[in-house]
């Protein structure tokens, strides 16, 4: 066999997805792209912000010696320092560029802590519906992962995780706003997450991590601002991209923060180093740390996003789809009308709309409408779900 | 503890190595820069050639729509295609684009090929001295390293490799020219190599893959040409890297070359792409895949290395010192004169020389010179190299 077993199930695993993307082709190769609705991905369509592009432009132009050589696995000191700056205004907590790890995006980012932190058999909680990836993120360090389940809103449920902590936990990963459901924890549902997590370390004298994987902590709407683990828990661990702050999923760049008052902080930033060279990312990309620590401020135009969700939401809800309202990202999980999600999915392929069903999250009875796609997509799609609702 | 315990171990052993760095940058505060000849990292010091510049800037001023956004995990096609040409041209094989995944670097193209191939327990033969990270990658994915002798002029020993083959052999790694020998591995060295392997598998049934690890190949004098694994052998795999072709070490692009009539090839790509996903690299910078792509022709002056060769050559001769050599990179792996090299490195200290101790590289009794440095730095630290041998 060429390849390991594990991986075999994966390309198994990937190809039964992959199969629903081959439809899709065919589907726009038979109809046009412009008679497909493809809400499956969530690859930003806007483009980079301007500031993006003039700043790459001067980096270029100035051409630094030694701009595209080694520098210590951590990353560039100025740009670790530009970055803390902005997580201590962004989090309301002081943290200073040497808790700072410039990541090969949030992938590599959680990657690297999980590597850092994990002993064979701990467990890592993760919060049901969740982006699959972490699964495989986890198993790769040799972490096991719990699935607990959330509230009919997929708010926290503090009695599911608590049952869930035991003695092998090393760690939970929170996602807010969340893929696939759009939702950000509160204030108050961060905070007893927190209280719970203290008491479970007093308890067994076990460091448990929180994790907080938050690419898309800049694309929230209504005046929201997504409350920060960082002020509530020591043992916390924040990881975050550019991705979709800026629109620039293919540059792989983001980082890592890890709470300054963290015990024994100094040695789990040692081991974050150690697992940024050792698992070969050996830095992050050395123009873009440089581009992004220039673009601290800058953000791309979310209101097109909130267009977009508003558009989305008055359509499903005349078609007669039910959902929780996504306070970010670019997601709506709509409650699949039948309970095989599945099912629903291929039925929507029918009347040329692409989406993913919630059983690729670990979220079945519903399915996930990724809107970073052009407003008139939108539009013109609303009556293909109404007839796909209707056709049931 | 905050870190887990393999994390522990490594965090151990860099602080190590990082003290002999410290002791560095003590010894440059005291003396002044120009006083201390470090000869320690593997870091070219050369500008990228003019012509990167001219293409970043090109791709940043064309800004097509969509440059930095996501591609498929294995890199953008058309990048693939000039890659796979390139390779075609240098191995004189046949191979396509769909053999090509762009990675990480080499250091990120061995973890993905690791964990795609290995499972738990399987071996990995690997000859000494070696890059030592490479035990890491194995054990990243649960393989086992193997280390086996070399002759001595650091050339092949077949017998050692017969005598480590077995049914939990999975792999091989080599590394041509070599670091820290600089040593590049003859055509008859290569096809002896494959032969042999390839007698394993007609007498095992079980796939052992030969990877050859060569972000060095570009780098080599005397008009050598590193021989092709992809020539003599079916079950071959190439990962190379820009990092020294282009002295852009910082950005982190390089590719895996599948070669094309391997059993199940497909398959293996698939496990690739799989790899590259979930263990966070997702894809090679977008912006560099595309530089990369259109400098395919493009190398650093190698002319400078090979000055600077002949002239650390030169200049160790008459101070004293025994060394092969070297074909290729830009390292010289030179015998310690004194039996303990790590207290020879020491030494070497005392008269504002920094080098790295064979031990480090599983080859005591010799130490490494990395000569990615200005030949004026080279020219003055001939007569402290001389004063290091006549006070022992």
């Amino acid at each position: 066999m060429p390849v390991a077993a594990k991986i075999s199930e994966s390309i198994e695993k990937s190809s039964w997805i992959r199969k629903m993307f081959e439809e899709g082709i065919k589907l726009k190769a038979q109809f046009g792209d412009e008679n497909v609705f493809d809400f499956s991905l969530g690859n930003p369509d806007l483009s980079p912000p301007i500031e993006f592009h003039d700043v790459l432009k001067k980096l270029i132009e100035k051409n630094d010696a030694g701009a595209h050589g080694y520098m210590p696995n951590a990353g560039f000191s100025d740009v670790r320092a530009a970055i803390a700056k902005k997580v201590s205004r962004d989090h309301g907590i002081e943290i200073g560029g040497e808790q700072i790890i410039t990541s090969c995006g949030a992938a590599g980012g959680l990657n690297v802590v999980l590597k850092t932190i994990l002993n064979p058999g701990d467990q890592v909680i993760v919060m049901k519906p969740y982006f699959v990836e972490y699964g495989s993120y986890i198993d790769n360090h040799r972490g096991e992962t719990v699935l607990v389940e959330t509230n009919g809103d997929f708010s926290v449920n503090i009695d599911a995780i608590r049952n869930a902590l035991n003695d092998k936990t090393r760690a939970m990963i929170i996602n807010s706003p969340n893929n696939p459901t759009g939702r950000v924890y509160t204030e108050k549902e961060i905070a007893a997450l927190a209280d719970l997590l203290t008491k479970h370390i007093e308890d067994t004298g076990r460091i448990v991590y929180l994790i907080s994987d938050e690419p898309y902590r800049d694309i929230v709407y209504d005046g929201i601002h997504v409350p920060s683990i960082l002020k509530h828990y020591t043992q916390s661990i924040v990881i975050s991209s550019y991705s979709k702050t800026l629109s620039i999923p293919g540059e792989r760049i983001g980082y890592i923060a890890a709470h300054p008052k963290g015990i024994d902080v100094g040695r789990l930033i040692s081991g974050l180093i150690v697992s940024t060279r050792i698992l070969g990312f050996v830095n992050a990309p050395a123009l873009m740390q440089r581009a992004v620590a220039r673009l601290t401020e800058i953000t791309v135009n979310v209101d097109i996003y909130k267009k977009r969700r508003d558009l989305l939401m008055e359509g499903l809800k005349y078609a007669g789809y039910a959902f929780a309202k996504p306070d970010g990202a670019f997601y709506i999980f709509c409650k699949s009308p039948r309970a095989d999600d599945v099912a629903f999915v291929r039925h929507l392929q029918k009347f040329n709309i692409l989406t993913v069903p919630g059983s690729g999250f670990g979220g079945p009875g519903y399915f996930r409408i990724a809107y970073c796609v052009p407003e008139s997509v939108i539009q013109r799609s609303i009556p293909r779900f109404k007839e796909a609702i209707d056709a049931l």
